[in-house]
């Protein structure tokens, strides 16, 4: 029986995920603002420690994808490539490094809910809108100063975010927030469901080939709802750092193991 | 009681579509084909005449739109202005002028549907998807010679139609056969169901400003699916014309009746 | 060409709608309350006042439909028979008698859409959710004295409505405000967009071989929330009159118009 | 931090799924049908055999659910309760015991498919429909001989299989395919994604509590349909052995590792 992941067949084929290597193009819109440092603290693994600057920054991302296995078959059945996402990120200190961390995170496809699993994201699915840049028309904001983006996210019929940014101008790097290796957890219940855990593990991964383009930094409003399912607004926005809209391109492997 | 469009209420402000003007920005995939031109004859309205060049042509067109009102609202919450549509074009002619035709059309927001019926497109919902071209990465298409777009369509649960487009070169145009002012009809039945019309118009229309960016020629394959639902298969494919891919911005503000 | 409605082929088995009569099984929750009758009196349309008895009832009503044509083919491919829909519904006086009008409408199927704006309810595409009565197992209500049913709309990704009804005891019928024969709009704008219209008619309708099952009375809450494109918040509720719970079948064949 | 399942965070509220034991009700039409046994051999585990009495037997049976945590609390926001489901079912025999065992399934709520990683089944998404019995109206067939259901699964923009049951007579049980025990693997690969697994796991599950109703059976039709991305139809119908429309109730605790 063939497949990376479920369901195994003797081709292989129904994989819900192909194997890596994964290959992924895509437009993001990001606000970085600042929360309680406290309950960032509470997101982390244990062991993990806040940041040392800025310890209360959290970027939302808005992320609108095309992503692919390794014989990109899936770009020309656009359903199985297209997915959109919205995950929350902050950042902590573990054995003496600085790490990402994704404690939220919505997407509208179920590969990437299964891609994420893999990797550590705590993946939900979500309704998830992001304006795009446009080049001829009057439907659609420019790449220049006072282009405007909007997104939103509803989750279980509840709007749960939904900032606008306005850009300013070119910029470096879209945020400091989702800069590092991301520490995630992988943790499976035991069928017993007694509490105890199949898996339980502290991993790392990161992407690699990263491009970005069209960088631009903005002014944001970002606006977090609560639900009873849904605890984003745990994090609320205090001040708001910035905004950013980008390109990326990037692939990915591999993760490692930290701790089990 | 405001509104350009029901519900109408006091401020006007759930109409489903706001007044015209309707700004466009969007991408396209375009595959032109030819069918049995007495199938296309039997999609025309009264008193018009197949095309005399090429009369068994059909476009089968692809698109993902912003769209938005005057005041540009909807662009700041792009579940508002976003969707995508699938649309059959074919051509005739009628008091001594040559005109394109919507017989088949599928959208995917209920804003979009209205508006088509009010400019006398036949929409329908489906679920419709396009590659979309990349600038960075490997999980997509360049605009370059070699760059593959696949485009599907599924109706009620049923594939009707997927494509394949692969970029040859730069083009002057996107094709031939959606490139006249569109011939319509707008007919309702009345309430009493008896088989009389409370609307028989044939209308016309056509955007201004139009733009459009760009533009290539492929190489295309087309392949359509009966339903007991829906007969896009009756304009079958016998031979591909070519296909293309462009990016266009438009903006509308009314038509013209031209016959009740 | 064929159809009683676009769009039109040699079969018109392609038509969004099928010709009537239409048949209808469901079932329906239904909060009835009162809200600021002057509103209601906004609602209304031209010539008709407000009922003299409760003059600012309003009912919000989630319906569960199974509908098909005089074929019944739509039942064994359920995606084109099962819909749900959440509708307010008033009351007025007009020429002497009473009647319904729903000023507010979504259902979430294309069909429905449609059948709806040849019926004058100004229909919006939204998703609709409802507590379902069972008869084994714990995870439902049965139809008794204490059963709890939820129900809840989400327009453009924002929560609009949500409702509780606790069911207390079996009752005659199912609310008094959906209980007259409907008065509607069927408006459409010219094609000229110049706020001339092409159809601008009062009309009314109603079902016939109705039968009413199971239906229960009891306690209401409800919650309406604002949205910038949705006003259902306009007839917010002042105070509950009751809620109910009941199954319903019957069938449609046409309406009559009242006045251009 | 808290949560049966992730997120994780200090009220626990965020969990995709909350602790067990969880409930459910439901209806379910089912097609038990004969297919290549070799086909159903090759997706066994390890060490297990055919059934030795109709080894090609399959079940596709078709659910449309509510289930809730042990607080009930889904119930009310019916988004959060109600999914429907499509699901393969093969028996082998390990231990010396007969089992049941899903290699294809695929339901349309992220708690469902989650909820099925817990259990062993290779959960993707799909869209669902199924005919519902009325007892009221026209539009749909009453549990009585004659008595006609649908049900259709489309996945990634496709069908995958439709299916036709007409009820002949109660029945004491709705088929053998899925009464036995569930066998299935647990396997999450390692995030070193080098074929190693961070979990492989043979368990086994069952409910508790279980109660069924309103048992029929009857005759049955089933088309299933390749997809390059789905292979459902591998386990192709060769021979129809019959139909089934049930109710059923049953709670979920937790299930036994068998083998790791």
């Amino acid at each position: 029986m063939e497949g990376f992941f479920f369901p195994r067949t003797p081709t292989g084929r129904s994989s819900i995920v192909p194997s890596p290597p994964w290959h992924y193009s895509g437009e993001m819109i990001t606000v970085e603002y600042r929360t309680h440092p406290d309950r960032v603290a509470e997101m982390l693994p244990e062991g993990a420690e806040l940041a040392e600057d800025d310890p209360g920054a959290v970027a939302l991302i808005w992320a609108d994808w095309q992503s692919c296995g390794d014989d990109f078959s899936e770009l020309l059945d656009p359903y199985k490539s297209q997915y959109k996402e919205c995950f929350a990120v902050i950042r902590c200190r573990w054995d003496d490094r600085d790490w990402s961390r994704s404690p939220f995170i919505w997407v509208d496809k179920d590969f990437a809910l299964v891609r994420g699993y893999h990797q550590g994201y705590p993946k939900k699915l979500g309704d998830i809108w992001m304006t795009r840049p446009v080049t001829v028309g009057r439907a659609g904001p420019r790449l220049e100063p006072g282009g405007r983006f909007g997104a939103t996210l509803t989750v279980a019929g509840r709007r749960i975010a939904e900032a606008v940014v306005t850009l300013t101008e070119p910029a470096p790097s879209p945020g400091f927030v989702n800069a590092h290796p991301m520490l995630h957890d992988r943790r499976w219940p035991a069928i017993e469901s007694d509490g105890s855990m199949a898996v339980d593990e502290m991993v790392t991964m990161r992407g690699y080939d990263g491009e970005v383009a069209d960088v631009w930094a903005g002014e944001a409003q970002l606006d977090v709802f609560d639900s009873p399912w849904d605890e984003l607004a745990y994090l609320e926005p205090l001040e708001i750092i910035g905004g950013y809209y980008h390109r990326v391109g990037v692939s990915w492997r591999q993760g490692t193991t930290l701790r089990k």
